[in-house]
């Protein structure tokens, strides 16, 4: 198809389809994947799938039963359907074309054990954008505020449920604000820095449905060594089924 | 007198009553008394003062125009009003022995433009211990809460006013959810590290009273080096008067 190119993902032999005028898989989307531990046959949901890179990461490298990849742009949820269908997934993976606030008219209560989100990461007032821009939808909380995804999570989560998201640390305290007003106690902070002696440049967050009080932060994940080779465990998450190719493939 | 040490502080010939049995300062408090940042001319409010060493710190190395150390044990608060005496500040620092929980009693609303704390890290109900034990009292949530100390720095600080903890990280969720509660918007926030590749041991929260909503998360700052020396920020933070002695002063 025309502005299409097909990837190599250099994992199993999977491949994904992306626009090349659009948005693409990036290293949060990985990070998140390898953060999110999905236990076996677990039933799982990536909210604002985009090309389908989360889903099929996930059923490549866990033991979850089944992953939903809901998405609200039309051409992208096709096109990471046929992604999946290329990669025969299509028993382990489902894309919906959907709006996850309207939640309630598509899946049930409580329906799932792990939810995945690799938001839009500006707000609506950030920056001047076309709302009618589907890279501006992938980036920009037009379509979905970070307060409609965590309501959302914490709707299909069961009891005892995880959440797992991605985001820029200047959000975190309405993260976690919003986490907790929905039931959802953040359980374990993870902050993603390019490299040493700076800030952060992203969180990874997750949180128990009815969990108990008590956080965690983990120790740091560093994206470079100080020489600006890939660190051992960017290399780790990049290799982890000995063969995703080069560390840094994807990464912006 | 019993039990008591005069420790050279070796800042400018300042000196502080300890004792010997009890709780001594540590890098926390001199974290803190570097991370909140008075502005010339400030009143400054220290919550739960215990030796005076934050007021003495801050007299010492800012501008700030006068501090007020409250403490609830009254042995602590005298022994720290002779440490204020003995290094002829006096006229910068008052040490109250009262309970925070009635600041209303004490303190008119709006009265500081900073107000630090330096807080017991343990609930109640984490560990076993004595409530008439004096190490207790400075360790355990036993005269305080983290909700009646955020709720009485909210009462006292000015609208624009800033509040500046150190705590555990295991409370974080906690912290940003009271601050918001009481008005004092999360703006910064820095982990404390021993060293690299371990989970953070302290983190340092800057809030604003009535502050516009957005979190910077500053890098982080490390305690040692890999090969276990101090760091050169410990260095920096504990020689900052060029005679604040060697680094690692105070560290338990």
């Amino acid at each position: 198809m025309k502005n299409e190119t097909i990837d190599d993902l250099q994992l199993e032999g999977l491949k994904l389809i992306q626009k090349t005028d659009n948005f693409r898989f990036g290293v949060d989307a990985v990070l998140l994947s390898d953060f999110a531990k999905p236990k076996k046959n677990d039933r799982v949901l990536d909210i604002g799938t985009g090309t389908g890179i989360i889903p099929i990461l996930i059923a490549a490298k866990t033991g979850a039963a089944h992953i939903t990849g809901i998405e609200i742009q039309p051409e992208m949820a096709e096109m990471a359907s046929r992604s999946v269908k290329m990669n025969e997934l299509s028993e382990r993976i489902n894309i919906l074309h959907g709006d996850i606030r309207d939640w309630e008219s598509v899946f049930s209560k409580g329906e799932f054990d792990l939810v995945v989100a690799n938001p839009p990461y500006m707000s609506v007032n950030s920056a001047i954008k076309s709302s009618s821009d589907a890279k501006a939808i992938a980036r920009h909380e037009i379509k979905c505020t970070l307060e409609d995804l965590v309501s959302a999570a914490a709707g299909v989560l069961k009891p005892n449920g995880k959440f797992a998201l991605i985001h820029k640390p200047a959000r975190l305290v309405d993260i976690l604000d919003l986490f907790r007003k929905n039931s959802i106690e953040p359980k374990l902070l993870r902050f993603v820095f390019s490299k040493n002696d700076v800030p952060p440049s992203m969180v990874l967050v997750h949180g128990t449905k009815f969990g108990k009080k008590e956080l965690r932060v983990k120790e740091n994940l560093y994206i470079f060594n100080q020489d600006g080779s890939y660190s051992d465990e960017i290399n780790r998450i990049y290799n982890r089924s000995g063969s995703f190719g080069k560390a840094g493939e994807g990464i912006e």
